[in-house]
């Protein structure tokens, strides 16, 4: 096959087919042409064209979330690298496998007046797992041999149990489109130093004699769907000392679990100690509900295991105890080995005859309504989704209200909760739904989110099994229903993001088939017809009543509180 | 006044004033919500409001290249500042003041799974001036000293010559919101430490000996306009044997300077030594031209003078040997009282002869063409602006079409050149027409650039002042006028950009007011129609013919090589 004329390129071509990397995704440039010649005629690989770096990184970021693997991403030098930024925090803080390939100027020519050129090297060092720059002079053996190892090392992160972003930063001369029948294959990868020794020996020697007649939380943040966890955790929470708090991002759905934290939270005293836990396992990623937070920062487990390879010093809750870096699944099964005596309290049972009453109430609650508020059209949307899709939830008030509601059986729930910022939610969603097509994908956003990411509309192929409904409040909902500025003066302006932009219009232009919703009246029919499969309709516009949004969320908090 | 009750925000607040900061461009958030309260409230300051934070870091830019003054920006935490990067990269690279004001979480609380936080310390670092981290524990009085210190010497940045962006990270714990009666003052500002003596005596001392005789080229980049430059540059130029080369960048016209370098450098022999220079005088920043920098990297000059504080060490010809860090009109003014004798060539008359005959003959060249490509819109274009205006070029193909024509008198001419990026000139020139409402401003963009950047038409109030032509010639036509993928089948996909995006009705879905042409019969009168100040229309989008593009390009520089 032909393949660009620079061995460095060649290189890495190679060592990210034999890294099994797969999917690479593209912006239009001059510099990159070299790798954007070699990948396309490479086999292996997918290769994906997005315009916009910023969009084109959440895209890469959606690819990887949705097919479990590392995905590359290769763009030009100067400032569109940076626009890459955002997704790379939201893949650092999500532990998301993203392999950034940046080509650059020589370094002779950095900072020398040349255009688009930036510092790229290690620009993004804070937030990527290992940084490293490579230029074209590799002709001799042993230059070779170097790059190969220096690109397999930083390849081998994608290995780890703790995964995350990786920059390679190439510096290439001019020619860039010059192409040679490929020879010769470069792919070299680093032996594999297994350890195989259980570094946690000491810890469940001593777990057994610390659970005996505890009372024990497991809080499970975002995770993707895992079969042998969810195996292992229903065994474990068998014991009724176990309350096991899941949220829908948590993907582990469960009888026994409780699975809406900020509603339970608002039904029971926090003050009252038979509520609170004496040991708190933690798994998984972030957690959406701040008030878990504060409930165990002020009453603290005695003891916080934090289990996972990912961030193993973070303490969320500032109790942590012991840091296991091992997966879920393999604790669990350790701990279900293990024999410890319940205490006689129904802990568990204490917290989910409360859970129970809210969850019978709030049909009786919300069925009612009759006003077009947020609230009203999460509760509608989530009944009427269909079975087996994916549901990929935009940040700010969106992933807040779903929290309300107890997530639905064979549906996935996804959100980019790593950062939680609002600016690449769509883009994210995008790619998850070209990398799954067989499946549909519905997209819950606010406006402002939105069209802060409209370039997302601008991918082509554009996915026909997505389907986007956008709740326009008329700006930053969120601010309402967070605790803060009362009647200050200036909240519509600072914090609020009021504007009255019309979110249908710019997804037409963009060639997307819209509806549109203002009356509640329309708002079951409308909804459902949009939600089928057979209806061609791509977007779902949906304008609630900013001012009665919080009264309706209070009322509805109030109302629950008194069961 | 009302004041947020934090002091550091009150301290960052007087400083900026006391430091002559009078407009801040907020994007909505939380964590930055004392800052906004504390800004807001002073009525020293003009605040804007811009909710894509990519967009408001180029807006504030070009709210700063208008009024030639500091400009502060404010967000909320976490990934919100990271689209910063790509605006604060360009400010560095074209030395324009900008300050980063960026909220954050406690730093007890990074890395701890709270949402909207990342490691923002320090994370602009190889793109700003200076970078400090202050905290909100500020309250005895040796804390209140220090911050005004810190915060001094950070601003003090923007008096020096070499200005740029200075980033503020302010770490703030809640409340967020509670607010107070202003009672103090706590501006402070360093002394001003003035250094007289001239550092460069011993250059001009030689600098005479070294002129004599000596065939010189001024070449001039990047800048804002310089009455008195222009003054002291038109008489050095006088001598017979200086010739001034300048871009419409530049922002210097005169009868006797070269004003399209790569128009002359296509009709000149390089390799005749007759046009060859011994000292080689550049000024300002950036040089469109890339074969300017062949020619002097090839044929170079004995001796390089570069002068100005921006960048000193900054090679771009490969042969500096003098960087002056004194300000251009100054140092013309001292050439000025020098005595050196010219040599008996007319040196600068020998460059423009071969001008002046391309210049006389483009109208006979492109007013006869009748295709609709983008050499003859830019054409009619230009030939129709109206005076006293400012055109703003986007990158890439449109900049450089642009150079092919001699500037207007009486238009200034504006382009994001310090790192030449695609990503905001659309969110720059909003800014720069926001921030002068009493001249018209022209926006010329091509469709790719346009739409990478589509969310600054969502600024609000969009500016009244400002027209925008988009050349829509189906994506990235710069790779058909540069040097590189010849027959490539990546080209299409991979370099070129290619899509069939509409840009007027993405323009409209934003609420604007546009026009369309893709007939050449009414390109002249709808243009003219168009950029008359009574119509009231927007955005004229121009389709132009792909394929046409790059034969009519080479035909037209084939024509001016044979004069």
């Amino acid at each position: 096959m032909l393949t660009s004329d620079k061995i460095i390129v060649q290189i890495v071509v190679d060592q990210c087919e034999k890294h099994k990397i797969k999917h690479i995704v593209f912006s239009p440039g001059s510099r990159n042409a070299p790798l954007a010649i070699a990948f396309d005629e490479n086999k292996a690989f997918t290769t994906h064209l997005v315009h916009d770096e910023r969009c084109a990184a959440f895209f890469a970021l959606g690819l990887s979330q949705e097919l479990e693997e590392a995905v590359a991403l290769c763009c030009t030098s100067g400032t569109a690298l940076l626009n890459y930024y955002p997704a790379i925090a939201e893949a650092y803080y999500r532990s998301i496998p993203l392999l950034i390939l940046s080509a650059d100027r020589p370094e002779h020519l950095i900072n020398q007046g040349d255009g688009q050129t930036i510092m790229q090297k290690d620009v993004f060092n804070k937030h990527v797992h290992t940084s490293i720059s490579l230029n074209d002079q590799v002709h001799s053996e042993n230059e070779i041999m170097e790059a190969q190892l220096q690109i397999a090392a930083a390849l081998s992160v994608f290995a780890n149990a703790w995964k995350g972003p990786v920059h390679l930063n190439i510096e290439l001369e001019e020619p860039l489109y010059n192409t040679v029948l490929k020879a010769k294959n470069y792919a070299k990868s680093l032996e594999n130093k297994k350890d195989d020794k259980d570094q946690n020996f000491a810890f469940f020697s001593q777990a057994e004699a610390i659970l005996e007649n505890k009372k024990i939380v497991v809080l499970c943040g975002q995770m993707p769907k895992n079969d042998r966890l969810e195996r292992e955790l229903d065994q474990f929470s068998d014991n009724t000392n176990v309350l096991v708090l899941v949220e829908n991002t948590s993907n582990l759905q469960n009888q026994k679990y409780i699975h809406c934290i900020d509603r339970i939270l608002n039904q029971i005293d926090e003050n009252d100690s038979s509520y609170q836990a004496d040991i708190l396992i933690s798994i998984g990623g972030a957690v959406v509900s701040k008030k878990i937070k504060t409930f165990f920062r002020s009453a603290k487990p005695k003891f916080h295991w934090r289990v996972g390879a990912e961030f193993p010093k973070m303490d969320t809750y500032q109790c942590l105890s012991s840091s296991l870096e091992i997966n879920a699944e393999d604790f669990f099964l350790k701990l279900n080995q293990l024999k410890f005596k319940k205490n006689s309290l129904n802990y568990s049972g204490l917290w989910k005859q409360k859970d129970i009453l809210a969850k019978d109430k709030i049909p009786e609650i919300l069925s009612e309504k009759t006003s077009l508020t947020d609230l009203c059209v999460f509760y509608h949307l989530l009944n009427h989704l269909p079975d087996n899709c994916i549901l990929h939830m935009a940040n700010s008030s969106v992933v807040r209200y779903c929290q309300l509601f107890d997530p639905i059986q064979t549906i996935r729930y996804e959100s980019n909760r790593g950062t939680s910022g609002i600016d690449g939610s769509t883009s994210t969603t995008v790619g998850a739904a070209i990398a799954n097509p067989n499946q549909m994908h519905f997209f819950i956003s606010g406006e402002t989110s939105f069209i802060y990411d409209s370039n997302a509309l601008w991918i082509r192929p554009f996915p026909k099994n997505l389907k986007i409904i956008v709740i326009n409040n008329s700006g930053g909902g969120i601010f309402r229903i967070i605790k803060g500025p009362d009647n200050s003066k200036q909240r519509s302006r600072y914090f609020e993001a009021q504007h009255s932009q019309k979110v249908s219009t710019i997804a037409e232009a963009f060639g997307l088939k819209t509806e549109c919703i203002s009356d509640f009246k329309k708002l079951k029919n409308s909804m459902a017809d949009f939600l089928n499969k057979q209806n061609n309709s791509q977007l779902l516009e949906i304008h609630t009543k900013a001012e009665q949004n919080p009264i309706d969320l209070y009322s509805f908090f109030n109302t629950i509180k008194k069961l």
